[in-house]
Formats: structure tokens, C-alpha cells, sequence
């Protein structure tokens, strides 16, 4: 990589510091703000005392996922005081690449990296681990033998199929297109049309839902038996109806964001691995 | 499925006597031409002296992959005569829906089944089969421990690297997108961009090629070791030099349409199964 | 299943009461005694008042695992009092067939189902699902691409080997035998004799120790990071010096007694085939 | 390795031609005799003109497997002659160690190499891809979806069971003991008792028999479908009544010695690792 080329990682969690160690690990110089109350071990990088200070001379800047959580201020947990977004990217100039997590801009040289398809994809493993760490805290049973429902064949999907497979248990994906089906086929998945969905979830010892719209509504949740473990991967609104769910005593688990909590070092090198292919793109590494 | 419902299959090789036979199994009344000079069992339908009798009446007429070979007459192993397409055609009646692989057409209620995405998905099984098949019989090496690479990650790739793993290969997949790569990573397969193809296929016990472009030019051909076994899945015109492959005393196998050769009964149960959902898109079943 | 049988299940944990209901749904009289602290669901058996009233007249009485825990007293955790051991057996007339676990006894009709290889076997997989959970639950990495090494390849290592492979770790065995050795490299796990396991354990970002013997000692303890997490499987004494892994600063998680903490039911259901088996075996069922 | 080491091979195949090359590849001097039919490429390795002259002054000779096919002669296929076998061990010192494949002896420093564990291991890897070759190419249905069933489950059996479950089969292992059948459900095969062996045979699309004993016999054949194919890996006399599966009309396929047919270059890397093995327990290398 370039050595004329500058880093700086602004805000954010664990993850957003494994950003900045990949970077010095590979002789990139690299600047950081938002980690003072951070106690662990520290990456050999030059630690700032404002945004943008570590954003000055900097080739690309790469802020957290999610970029903000308020719309207003950039997500620092680990800084013991508040960003505004808006007078950051005020000191950065216009030839200076952002890249930021879940953040929509007009602005040239900004690019929404958690929208990359690799990223989704890759983060689809600790999902998909994180899911299933769950299952096999909550279940009285052995994921080996019991009967997983899969709703949704995207990326989520595929990789909780692929894993529960390895696990030994018996996996059912239901999906909306033929070729999905036939690719579930193709894996050795029982492969079931959403017509079928009230027969699938019937029998089924553990449910995850990777849809991200209203499957599992009141009616669908009549079909669920008690002790079935309903675990949520969509994000908000969320694909079960929880009202509903908590009056038929039904044992829903939400599980969001499952790759910063339960691999952040992992989640990290996906980020990296992703600003990276972006800055590659922009001819910049 | 509806009794009056009438299904015609005419012409083909054992695959279409395989269709035959589960409509007929699931009672719908079936009749067959084109398959008289075929010893083997029959299936219980009725046997017309024409294609225009078998194809008179019925809901639906079932024709063969591919349709024709040469443009002009119907595809026929088993029958010993000719039967012309645009004859056959013009006995049929605007009403009548026909299915035929790898034919278009503009006449309305005609489908070309193998342009279907499932059949497409589903035949990648017994093709990634027969090119196993093929690399068992002919490499001195076990696949168990062997460096396996794959050219292309569609539904032949998907295939074949999931059924390598199996078996113990050390699978690298070679694919042009990032997400892609990011799949393959996913399911534990080594994943390389096309950048890198000459770096992959010199360290290659067994090379597949599922790419329907000239990826194995003569340059690239001369990295690959000549204890190397290239199988091309490609349609025509093939992913590889043929001439330069021969000229550098390469072991190249062409392997087309592998499904109806090494797995005819489930190739046709895979061109049932499509037909079927096009009759129910159709209303008809 | 004999009418004529019946059974008594007398003390122990929820696997008791699965125990107990499974012989019950298989039309067996079964009477059961222990449970008057249990408030969940109550398969339809009888409960008795004295573990006596429960042995009386029944075929086979099954105790729990394990049988005792001092030695002198029944292990009850759901009765609200203590039943000396000697008692109950001095209730229990010679013929009458007595199952337990752990249970070393020179009485006729006497057998301690969890010396059977069919529980052992079927009890890794309940155990390496909570040696899984609890790596997943601790690591900050995913398990996908980790490097995972096991000691020893007997039935906890064979499981845990394969489902650590489904998960996309890379799984290092360390064995003895050459023959091991041998099925591991069939399996295509990385397969390295305990003469390496110095080099072994260092490259490790998690161990799993099945062996019950002092294998992690203080000098080996010696090559492992501290970022590495340690999962001891092996019973008392276990594996591992654990002060010394203290004084190091070394993360080890001591894991007794998996199936019964994480999968009860199906703890139970094992411990139900394996008496079932016991009793096939005596000309009882 | 030690330079001082004089390694003779003597006799045999392709596989034995390997084993000269590996040796001759680890800097051991390697002499060879009875290869002077072969035409192809050939390890730096000393030819001599005869047996004797290749076997003097080394420090082991290694004899081919098998040795002997008519108990007299040396097994030399690649060999314009025959070479007695009693005269050629005439020719070798007492401290010069032998090591034979299917070669009982009462010679001191004579080894079978045969009949170590992890060769037989080892072997069931091409002995199981052999197999399945044989099923890919013989059957006109996918092995994906196929009901395989498996007689036995000692290593054949397991190599078996594991590739063929990667490849999508429903996998049924028929096998005596209890623990064995706990192993195949921790692995996720079907597992069933020989009891049941008529009941497994008649629902298989393709049987495979390792077990050494006339298992199918005319009253189990009665059993079995004429669609259903049957390998049987079994050694003389095998597994099959094959006078009886004739008459009935059975499709039979005796495969024997496939690892020195398949895989011959693999074949040999495995006895050159055995033969290390009893060359490091000898203390010689």
C-alpha cells in the first residue's frame, strides 16, 4: 500500500479500532479520535484531540456503523463528549473520500460502505453465529436433531442454512422463488414455499426469521407451538408481531446488529476489508 | 392434479419417457410419440402413431431438450423417421400450451423450459456429478486432498465447489465479483479474484471451467502444468483453446450436457418438476 | 413395549421426568418419585410419596446421574428432604433390575448406564454444542476462519471436530495413535501427533481439551497467547493447571457436566435409549 | 532424513515406482528393480539388473503390494521375467529390514505394512472414491437425493458415509453395534441395526457392502429391488451370493483393490507414509 496515503478512523466501537489497527498493521499511517474512554489495548496509531484534527491531511476518513444513531451527531460511545456530524464533515475537504456505515449523502467522494454487497454478505457469519449462539443457549434441546425453520433465503439465510447444517439439524428454508427453492435443493435443505409457511413454523423446534417485513403476524403465530424459539434477524420494525406474541405466551428473541456484539473483532476486518476494496476502487490504495 | 388435464410428450431421449411417466403417475392422461424404436420399460400412457395424434386434445404438449438440433426437425433418438417441426407446430391449436427446451418463439403459450432459472439451478447437480465423475475416472490422484479449481461461481460453480468440499478437495473458487469472493468465503471455500487466474491454475491438480467465455487462452494455457486435468463445462464454443490446449499437450475434456448422459431419470424428473410450474403459472394444474 | 413392565424413576434433575415421560408416552406404567419441588409440566405418571412406594413392584427402577453425589444419599434436587441410598436399595427385592449412573455396585441386575459407549457417544454431541456455545459466547472472533485445535480425537474430539468444520473454523487435532491421525486427515481435519503440541497450541485462537490427564501443564501453558481461550472438557481433575493458567494470565473456561446444563431433553432422551437398550438386552422389553 | 539411509524398492506397480520417487525426493538413496516395462516418467533413482543388486547394502527393502500374487513369485507386473521370491530373501542380511504388503512372515525385521491401521485407513479414502465413481458412472439417477446404503461401519463404511452425505445422498449405515449406531447419529446418517437389514435393502437406490462376510446372501438378495445397484468392497470371497444375485437378475459390481486402480499416484504416497512410519518406530529415519 501507499505510504503517502493517510487514514483517520473517527468515532465508533471496537470495531472501528480494529479499522485503524489493520491500517497501521499494513504501514498505513493513521490517525484516530473518539476512544478516550477506551481502557484496552491500544493499535500503534496517532491518537487526536478533535475530529478534525484526524481528519486534517488525511486521505479518506472512516466513520462508524452506524455513522450516527441520533441524526445529528456522529456515534462516539467510547469519547466522553458529543460530535456534531455536520461540523465535521464541514472540515473536511471536497477531495477527501468518506466512508461512513449506514449514512446517506449527497456529497461527492462519500460512500455508504455497510451498503457494499460484501460486507452484507460477510456479515452475515457472526449473524448467522450470534443466531445460533442463542439457540443454543435458550433450547433444552441439542440443535443436533431439532427442526430449524429458516424464513428467507438471502444472505442470512444462506449462511444460518450452511451452519445448522453442520450442526446436524434437520433444516427446513422457506423462500418465495423457485430458484431459491431449487438452490435449497441443490444444498440438501427441505425447501418449502411461503404457501406452506403455517405448516412449516408448526413444526418447528426453532424458527429464525431473516425477512425484513411483518411474517410472523398474529394469525402465523397461532400456528407456532409454545415451545418453539422464535429468533427475530430483521431489522426494525422487525418481521414478528411482538404484541401478539407476548399475549400467546410465545418466546421471541430480537436479535439486532449481532456482528459488532458478538465478533466486533471480526466485524472490524469485514469494515476494513470493505473500506479497502472502496479505496482500491477509487484508486486511492 | 385435474382429470382433464391431457398432457402430450413427444419426441426425446429417456428423459421425456421419465416425464411421461410422472404425469402419468400422478393420473393425468398422457400420450406419447417418438419412442418406438425404445426397448426398455414403458410407462402406462398411450402410444400414438403421430405426433399430431399425441399432440390432438391435449392441455399441453411437452417437447424435448433441445427442441431440435438442426433447426428444422424435431429432436427424435427413438423414433425412426423424421418428424418436421413446423408440421408438428401447425397441428397444434392457439389454445394448446407448449414446452419445449431451448426453443423461442413468438407463438403465444410456448415456453422454453430450460430458460427456466430452477431448471437451470437443478441441472447443475448432475452436472457438477458428471464432471466429478469424470475427474474421478481420470485423475491418479484422490479428489481427497487435491487442489481443485473452479472458473466461475453461477449455479455449476455453487454445485461443484459445495460437492468438492465434500469430498475433501482443497476448493478455490475463482470469481469476478467482490460479492461473490465474500460468498465464497462465507462457505469456506479459497476465493480469487480473476486477477489472479494465472497464479490459480498453475497450482492445480484439476481445473473446471464453468465460464461460457475463452478464459483458458493460449497465454493463460501455458501457466497450467501438464499433469493438470482441465474439464470445460461450457457451452459452445467452450471456455478453452482447444488447438493450443492440444499443441501444449494438455489434458482438456469437454463435457457438455452432462445431465441427460450421466443422470437421465433425474434430468427428467428436473424438466417434470419445471413443467409443472409453468402449468400452475398457466392455471392448468 | 410389555405391558406387564413397569418403572420407577426415583430422583434426579429434569432429564429424570424426560426419562420418566417418554416411558409413560410408550404406554409403560411408570411411577415416580423426587419431584415435589418440580413446578413445570408433569408427564402422566404416578407419583409416589416414598421412593419405596415407587420401587415396589417395578420391573426396573432408574436412578439418576449422577447416582449420588456423597456418596450415602440419593441425588434429589427436586425433593424437599434426603433419601438415604442404602435404604432404597434394601427396598428393592433381587430380581428387580436397577439402572443408574455412575453407580458402581457388585448387586445383581445391577448396571450403570453411563459406562454404556452408546451414552458416551451420544453425550459428545450435547457436550460439544455447549463447547461451541461457549466459544461463541466468549470469543470476539467468529468461530468461521478460526483456528481451533482440539486435544484428543475420542468422542468428544470426534464431535466437536465435525461440528467445528460445519462452522468453517480450521480445526487442528492433536492425537497419539497414527491411526488417528489417519481418520482425521480422512475427515480433512489438520492432524498433528501430541510430540508437536507446543507448536500446535500456539497457533490457536481456541483449544478444546478432551484428554483427562495433565496435558496443559505449566510449560505448555507457557506457549499459549493470552488471547487464546481454553475450553477444558476433561472431568476431574481436568486438563489444565489451573493456577498456573491463572498466574499467566490465560483465559480458561472449565466445562463439567455439559449435556445435563444445556440440553436436558435431550440429555434425557439419551439416558431413555441407553436404559431402553439395558432392558432389551435383559429379555425386560 | 539420514543420508547414510539406502532405501531398495523391488517389484510391483505404479505405486511402488511413487514410493521410490518420495524417498528419492527426501535425499534417501533409492535403488529399484523390476520397472524396466514402464514407460513413462521415471525417479531419480539407481535401476539395477537385478533384484539382489538392489536389495544389497540397503538399509530396507520395500516390497510391493501385494507381494505375491501365486505365493512363489515376486509381484512384478512392470518386469519382463519373474523373480522367485525365496531366492530374493535369500539375498538379504538379517539386519536389513523388510517391509511387504499382504506378507506374513516369521522373519525378524520383516513388516506388513498391510496391516498397519493407518494404511487401511488411509486406503479407505480412494477405496471409497472408487466406489462412488463406480455409482456415478453405473447409476442413471444423481447420487444427490440417492438412498445410499451403507453395510458396516468400520473404515470403509465411515469413509463412505461421510463423502457421500457431501455429495446430498440420504445415507442409511447398517451396522451391529450399539455404539456404532450412536457414532452414525452424531454424524447425522441413518443409522440401522442388521436386524433391519432387509427392511434397509429393499428401500436403496445403491447398496455398498464392507463387510467381509456373506451378508447378502439369496434370501436378503429376494429383498432387493433390480433397479437397485450393488458394490460390494468386500475381499474374497465377498459379501454378495453372486451366483444367486445372477439368477435373480441383480446389478452386482465386485470392486476390488480400487486404491492401486483409482488412484494409484495417491496409493503410493499412503504406503510411503506407512512404511515411514515403521522406518521411524525401527529407528532408522
Amino acid at each position: 500500500m501507499s505510504n503517502s496515503v493517510k487514514i483517520a478512523v473517527i468515532g465508533g466501537d471496537l470495531r472501528q479500532l480494529v479499522v485503524a489497527k489493520l491500517f497501521a498493521e499494513n504501514d498505513i499511517e493513521t490517525a484516530v479520535f473518539g476512544f478516550d474512554l477506551y481502557t484496552g489495548e491500544f493499535p500503534p496509531v496517532t491518537k487526536c484531540m478533535t475530529a478534525a484534527d484526524a481528519a486534517y491531511g488525511s486521505t479518506a476518513i472512516i466513520l462508524p456503523l452506524p455513522c450516527t444513531t441520533d441524526n445529528a451527531h456522529l456515534n462516539t460511545p467510547f469519547h466522553n463528549g458529543k460530535v456534531l456530524l455536520d461540523d465535521l464533515m464541514r472540515s473536511i475537504t471536497a477531495d477527501q473520500i468518506v466512508c461512513a456505515g449506514m449514512y446517506a449523502s449527497d456529497r461527492p467522494n462519500t460512500f455508504d460502505y455497510y451498503a457494499r454487497e460484501e460486507l452484507q454478505i460477510l456479515n452475515a457469519i457472526p449473524t448467522a453465529e450470534g443466531a445460533i449462539a442463542i439457540a443454543l443457549d435458550e433450547l433444552p434441546i441439542t440443535l443436533h436433531g431439532a427442526r430449524a425453520v429458516i424464513l428467507g433465503f438471502g444472505r442470512c439465510g444462506k449462511a444460518l442454512a450452511e451452519r445448522l447444517k453442520g450442526l446436524g439439524s434437520h433444516v427446513t428454508v422457506v423462500a418465495r422463488k423457485e430458484s431459491d427453492l431449487a438452490l435449497c435443493e441443490s444444498y440438501s435443505y427441505n425447501a418449502v414455499s411461503f404457501r406452506c409457511l403455517s405448516n412449516a413454523v408448526s413444526n418447528a423446534d426453532v424458527i429464525f426469521n431473516t425477512v425484513p417485513a411483518l411474517i410472523l403476524n398474529e394469525p402465523m403465530l397461532k400456528h407456532i407451538d409454545k415451545h418453539t424459539l422464535i429468533i427475530d434477524l430483521a431489522s426494525r420494525p422487525g418481521g414478528v408481531d411482538f404484541e401478539a406474541a407476548k399475549r400467546l405466551g410465545l418466546n421471541v428473541n430480537w436479535a439486532l446488529s449481532l456482528p459488532g456484539k458478538v465478533a466486533p473483532i471480526t466485524a472490524g476486518k469485514i469494515i476494513y476489508k470493505t473500506v479497502c476494496n472502496i479505496l482500491k476502487q477509487e484508486g486511492v490504495l
